[in-house]
């Protein structure tokens, strides 16, 4: 019989593993928050992921759970763990995923590079954080933000009394440097149960209003030690958390050369959406191969360069469906992802991946066929 | 509404379209012959072929028909597109591939090279065909005949005894030349109901036991002649057919440097399977957006070669699943498809494809890694 994958969560990155999972024969179960969503295909269950019971009569039918995102409760996650059910990334590695503060004080034991942090219960200990970083900081709520969410700039403790009066006994608000970064990277690694390790090559990405906009793989202009230095820091993060499956990690490129780590997250990511088309092996077959505990393939680029433009938003009317004739038509050499999901403001609805050997023409396709989804 | 393609036909042609739809956004479902079949993850119904009551069933909910085998009897096509369904590739088209007399007829209209052939009912003309070729020839029944099925050389006219016997009145059989070939190569072709046509590197088969067993694209040593040559037979098969979705045309290419049409197939097919890894546009990808009537895309290749190998039969017990490890962790770089089908002698249950720079290298890798299938 074969392997049977149960994923927690319904959306766009369940969705794409439906491909590598048909082709590499694993029997792909998907626990859907509604009918309808992206990884409709693969659905067999639809509720709450919060809900222990609903989630132990999904399990009850697979041989290993993973996820599409991150936020199935710790509680319901360790008693799975505790009743024998494989569940990669088991929850001592997602809480850090979970919980910046955790992440942060994690990494720092590690002693993995990392922007100046703080957690700060009150407006006080804010103002003192600012007092020592020219006056300003990056305020983050330690749980449940995601594409800029839960993330503000401030240059006054004034500015986070809002979340700072909404904390309960005992939580905090975490509060980092604001870097001067000349741009921002992605590091993905896939670490197995059983601890084999394997490492793409440090992405750059280009975020717009909090969201990523464009990837390009390998990053430009990346020196061999920028590279060295970036898989190590995936590595050492994947082995110190005992991360299963993919892990990405968003870094930081300052302006005096130094990497600084920004976020994580322990499933396939948006940076990571370029090896569908430009790697030997995919990170979504990577995620299954990783949390099935098999063999880690090849993540070799197919090409000198990879793009891959988000389509955000989607057309103002209509379906993408629509828009496809054109933009093939125009752009034969663009792999066109996408999540079924309804276009609206801002949300990612799908994706285009162009490789080929001269960046400037890859980056021209990918960005003008997904101008057509707009 | 996402454009909803119907396949009628659950067998692993439909299950490998299953991959780009999900991508492309497109809503395959798949009528399966049976429960529990290769593509069962899209089917949406089950039932016999050749009922007119259940594929006009099946076909009410979708917008285009097209298939995973040739089978479907020609009644059952006309009616359906005198009922108005897009059926892709349409009967007029498709009774070529279905009837080998058929077949030779047209071709010989269209001027396309091909052995000499002739149809003959009886063992008078079937031995002065063989007296007139080197006492050898080639007989064919025209219709049902796959994977070698179908097919004897014969020396005198008494060994198709049986088969000539079994010929209803009005009936032939199809005897061929027996080609003095130096290899086998195959030409892809897709072509849209618009009329636009793409053409993948001519490609190098070897077959065992009449079963594809390895496909080398594009075929080594072949000259810009010959790869023009094979893509014009194709292009003009293509349009003199009215050939919609992929057409895969597999030749004889001659020790006197001719090339000779060998067999039609007008879907998705074996000398094609390496595009899934190897090119731009895999070929499942491409049938879909040729009967969608969406604009046809890259063909060219990833890397220099792409080298397929069947998975012939598979384990004698157990499962192919329980293969895996040894051959991803022996073959990082290899891409291990499966049908899930369960194993039986000389049954196609999956392939392997590889990639590389390397002729000799990407031969090792995929024939080493289905060997862990064996």
């Amino acid at each position: 019989m074969a392997l049977r994958v149960g994923v927690i969560g319904g959306g766009q990155l369940a969705r794409m593993m439906i491909a590598p999972a048909v082709e590499l024969g694993l029997d792909l179960r998907v626990l859907a928050e509604d009918e309808g969503m992206a990884a409709q295909l693969a659905a067999t269950e639809v509720g709450d992921y919060h809900d222990l019971e609903v989630v132990r009569a999904f399990v009850a039918d697979v041989d290993v759970v993973t996820f599409d995102h991150e936020h199935v409760p710790q509680q319901v996650l360790r008693a799975l763990v505790a009743e024998g059910v494989a569940v990669h990334p088991g929850p001592d590695a997602l809480q850090f995923a979970q919980d910046k503060l955790l992440m942060r004080a994690r990494l720092e034991e590690l002693g993995v590079p990392q922007p100046d942090w703080a957690p700060v219960r009150d407006a006080s200990e804010l103002q003192a954080f600012l007092d020592e970083h020219d006056g300003q900081g990056v305020v983050k709520t330690p749980r449940g933000g995601y594409d800029g969410k839960g993330v503000r700039v401030v240059r006054a403790a004034s500015e986070a009394q809002d979340w700072l009066d909404g904390l309960a006994d005992g939580e905090a608000l975490l509060v980092e440097e604001l870097v001067g970064f000349v741009r921002e990277l992605a590091q993905q690694v896939a670490r197995r149960p059983s601890g084999q390790i394997v490492a793409y090559p440090v992405v750059e990405t280009v975020q717009r209003e909090g969201v990523c906009a464009e990837v390009i793989a390998p990053a430009p202009h990346a020196t061999d030690r920028l590279a060295q230095v970036a898989e190590e820091i995936g590595r050492s993060i994947a082995e110190g958390l005992g991360v299963t499956g993919m892990l990405a990690v968003e870094l930081f490129e300052t302006d005096d050369e130094r990497i600084l780590v920004n976020e994580l997250a322990m499933r396939p990511h948006n940076s990571g959406h370029w090896s569908q088309d430009g790697a030997v092996t995919g990170q979504f077959e990577q995620h299954l191969r990783a949390v099935a505990d098999l063999p880690l393939g090849d993540t070799a680029p197919h090409a000198a360069w990879s793009v891959m433009v988000n389509i955000l938003g989607g057309p103002q009317s209509g379906s993408l469906g629509e828009r496809f004739a054109g933009a093939m038509e125009a752009h034969p050499s663009a792999k066109i992802h996408t999540y079924g999901k309804a276009p609206r403001p801002g949300r990612k609805v799908g994706h285009v991946n162009v490789t080929g050997d001269d960046l400037d023409d890859a980056v021209y396709v990918a960005r003008a066929a997904a101008a057509h989804f707009d």
